[in-house]
Order: structure tokens, then sequence, then C-alpha cells
């Protein structure tokens, strides 16, 4: 799993940093979430290339947060790309992407489909054969959404010394995988555990923004690897903070610890502040193991 | 008069090369030409305020030439503006962006104001005390047009010391500056050429993209002190260029040496090419006063 980072400003931007966007990979899929103004442009500065990309998630209905959206699809559209694309948004989204989308993508050879989802109660709103997304109702002026990203159950891995010692025919490996005993054609039974080791465990990334500190989060965030939450403010503006429901740094490592994640991405950052190591110390004074999101960052989950 | 080129790349934007937009400061106002996604990170990446713009001037409706509004004004609105802002574009962008800034900047204390044009004739759009734009019907794949923009004429410049020696009245001063002779209490008549001096010409810019190559525009930007003219393509890739009703480098310089204009800036290249060398020299074999916009560039008219 491995995340980008293509804007980690608020609302205003800066020239270190554009509007809120991250790219996250896994299992050989590419999932954008959130899509503020530049993001196509971040893309080809840091060469990323979104040819796996098929769906995307928008947090809520501010600016910056969808304003690159049109953009970007366009984009994908002059590629020759012929994969539909999959917006997972609140309904209103809709609404007011679907005339530009028919005026000025009207002749691309894919759709571009919308999904909605309520942002009052979690609930998964994806799910492939290898990957679920689920959604985490924040706190914010306008609805909004963090998203839960999680591997599925993976299967157990084969020890090849043993299977090739007993000839184990093909056909059974599946199952084997999937915790099989084995047979031998004399009718000694193999148990699965002298076949196979236990599974890499399935990885899990939530990602929430914008939000003011919500301690109702912390169970459904439960000891995911990585957290990125949003740190808009600095706990010397928590009135700010307070007035337009965002979190400061502080808040934000209180909520990883107490939800016990393994690691804390903090970002979206206020244009207010120039550098970020403020944040990253009143962070880590609370959940040391936190790291900064810088536009063009990468981070291994 | 002063252009700062704030994207000069064509449809797919490339790391060097936003989107199309342009600043034209004249007469103390600034002037967006133009408003390609990203405008507003470009402008506060090269420094650039926004603090005297109010008319937004939009050539056609392809989204590399629009998808940066929405941001642009949202900003606007977070910068504690109160003035209107106009955009003057054909009627469908009210249309497809009305939705979003009811949306979006419904609490904003100014209004978003739009001003329809017709593409298809030459008309006078917008005119102050000291500026008049005029549209130049362009040829491209959607109606297109580009913007000349001219200064009025100008009063003439007194001369201190006959003023002074004469010990003309405050009053009479305005007159005098739009050509009254004076008349001395004694009687006397002081022409007015001994009293001023000629105006400063009105300087004029025009601005034409997207477009084909098109004879038709030459009768309305002859003489124009600059001319911003499209080059997508090089010759060498003139079938592309027919294909898509954009200029090559030698088209563009050809309609400025038929216009005579005093100077050329070329833009708009195609992503195909990494360097803008070859459009130079091609343009400049041609007209040689040429320039290549790059992103940031500023020029002086």
């Amino acid at each position: 799993m491995k995340l980008t980072v293509l804007g980690s400003g608020s609302a205003m931007p800066t020239p270190e940093r554009y509007h809120s966007a991250q790219l996250l990979e896994m299992r050989n899929k590419q999932f954008l979430i959130d899509c503020g103004e530049g993001t196509q442009n971040r893309m080809i500065e840091f060469g990323v290339r979104a040819n796996r990309l098929n769906h995307i998630f928008i947090s809520h209905l501010h600016g910056d947060h969808c304003f690159g959206l049109m953009g970007l699809i366009s984009t994908l559209g002059m590629l020759g790309r012929t994969a539909d694309i999959e917006i997972h948004a609140q309904p209103d989204l809709e609404a007011l992407l679907r005339p530009q989308i028919d005026y000025f993508c009207g002749e691309f050879p894919f759709q571009v489909k919308f999904h909605p989802f309520s942002p009052y109660q979690s609930a998964v709103i994806y799910e492939d054969r290898s990957v679920t997304v689920t959604t985490i109702p924040l706190k914010h002026r306008a609805p909004s959404v963090g998203f839960l990203f999680e591997e599925k159950a993976m299967e157990r891995h084969l020890v090849r010394s043993m299977v090739e010692s007993y000839d184990i025919p093909l056909r059974l490996l599946k199952g084997i995988k999937n915790g099989d005993d084995y047979v031998t054609p004399d009718g000694e039974l193999v148990p699965n555990e002298r076949l196979t080791t236990p599974p890499t465990p399935p990885r899990r990334f939530a990602y929430c923004s914008d939000t003011a500190y919500s301690e109702k989060i912390v169970e459904l965030i439960r000891g995911v690897d990585c957290l990125y939450h949003e740190t808009t403010f600095l706990s010397e503006d928590m009135v700010r903070a307070k007035q337009t429901l965002h979190s400061t740094a502080a808040q934000a490592a209180q909520i990883a610890q107490a939800a016990e994640v393994g690691k804390l991405i903090i970002g979206h950052y206020s244009a207010r502040y120039r550098q970020i190591t403020p944040f990253l110390e009143e962070a880590k004074a609370i959940f040391p193991n936190t790291v900064g999101a810088t536009d063009g960052a990468h981070f291994d989950i």
C-alpha cells in the first residue's frame, strides 16, 4: 500500500501546498481521495500516472476537495482512456457536475458514473475482490466523511518444500491456501499448518478530513496501520479551529492515540502557517509516530 | 501596460506549462484573460495579487480556458473581497457555472455577474473611462474569440513652464489638456500647441487563442503594439494543426507580419513539444520581433 500526497493545503492554497488530494495504491489499483484544483497538475509534476485509477472518493462538497475533478476527467479523456470513471460522493455532486461533464466531455468513449452515499452513517460504499471502502462520518460545517480503505483477508502462504515433497496436485493448492488440510494417496493427513504459513495481515488506511475533534470516529478506525487526520490549526489557534470545525495537531494526535493506530500522517494545514515543524512537534508530543504530509510525499503503509 | 503569463500550455498541461491564463494590467486595472485550472495557484506562485481584478474575459468554452474560474472565485471570496466579479463570456458559461456559484459561493458578499457576448461578430464588450475591449471572432472547433484591449486616447501633456509663466487658472487646465487654446486677461491668444505636447499614444494589445490561421483577423488587429497569437504546433505538424483548428508558429508570424504589429508573443504550445526554441526559430524567420510566452513571464507593452 502506497500513499502519494498531491495536495496538503487547506482552503487557501500556498506556493507549496495545493488543495486536498491523495492517491492510494493498493492491490494493484489506484484510488484518488479528494480532488482539489490542480490535482492533475500535481500528478504530472510528480510523475504519477493514473492509468489504474477508476474510483474517486470525495469527502465533502467544499471546493478545495473537488474543483479539480473536471480538469482531471478532461485530461483522462484526452489520454485515450476507455474505462469508466466512478465517483463516490454525496448526492449533490452529480447534480453540480453532470451539466459540465455533458458539455465538456460529451464525446469521450467512457462514462463518468456517480455513486452517491449518505454522509450520516458509516457504510461500505465500495467493495471488490480484495478491497473494501467504508465511510467514516465526520464533524464539519458541511456534511463530511472520511474513508477507511481495508484489504480483505489474504490467503495463507504455501510452504513450497512441503508442497513439492508431498507432490500435491495443483488443483488442491487453492483450498490449501484457504486452510484445507491434505490427505495423501496413502491416507496420511497432513495438517494445514505444516503446509502453509499465516497470511500477510490485511492493511488498513483511514483518511479523515475535514473534521473537528470527534471521538465518535475512534471505534471506526481502531488499530488501522495508518491514519491521515487533518490538522488545519495549531493549538494556539484553538478558537479558530472550533469556529471552523477543524482540528488542531494535538487533537489529531489524541485521536491517533485513542484509536491505537500504527502511524499518523497530518496535513490540511492552514495557509497562515508557513512551516509544518510546529505541527509535528505538537502532534509528536502526544503521538510520537507522526509524519507530516507535504505535496509530493510518498508513504508506504 | 504589463502582461503576465499565468499559463502557456494547451489542452494537456505539462510540469512547466499550465492551462491558458494571462493577467493584463493597464490604466491601474487588472484584466484576466482566460482562466484554466490552476490559475489561482500560478498567481500565488508568481506573487500576483489580484486586488484590482474585476473583469475576466473567457475566449471560448473549452476546459483548458475556464476550469480555474470556480477556484479563483472561491479564493477571492475567502480573501474578504466585496467588489463584484464580472465575467465576459459566451452565454453557455453562465448556465454551466451558476449552479456551482450558488452552491459553493452563496454566502459571499459579492456577486458574480456574467456579460454574455456573441462569438460571431466583432463588438465592443467592455468600456470604461480609459479602456475598451473588442472581440475578435476566431476560427476554432468551438466558437472562439480573441480580445483587443485598447487604451482610449489620452490627454495632451501640459508644458509646465508655459502654464506657470502665463499663470493659467487651474479650472482651465482640463480643457487645455484636451486641446483648448488659452486667451490671456489681456486678450492674447496662446495656441494649444505652445502649451502642450502630444499625448502618449494609446497602446493596444490583442489576444488570439484558440484559432486556426485566419486572415480575417488581420484588419481587426492591424498595428497593435503587441499581439499574443497561439502556436499550438510547429509547421512539421501542419496536418494536426489543420485537424484541430490550431495554428503553427509560422502562421502566427504570418498574421503578425500581415497586421504590422509591434511585437508578437507566441504560446499555447502542444504538450508534445518540450522545448519552445523551435517555435521561436520558426516564427522569427518570418517575424523577427517574436518572443515566447512561458509560465510566469512578464511583458511590458
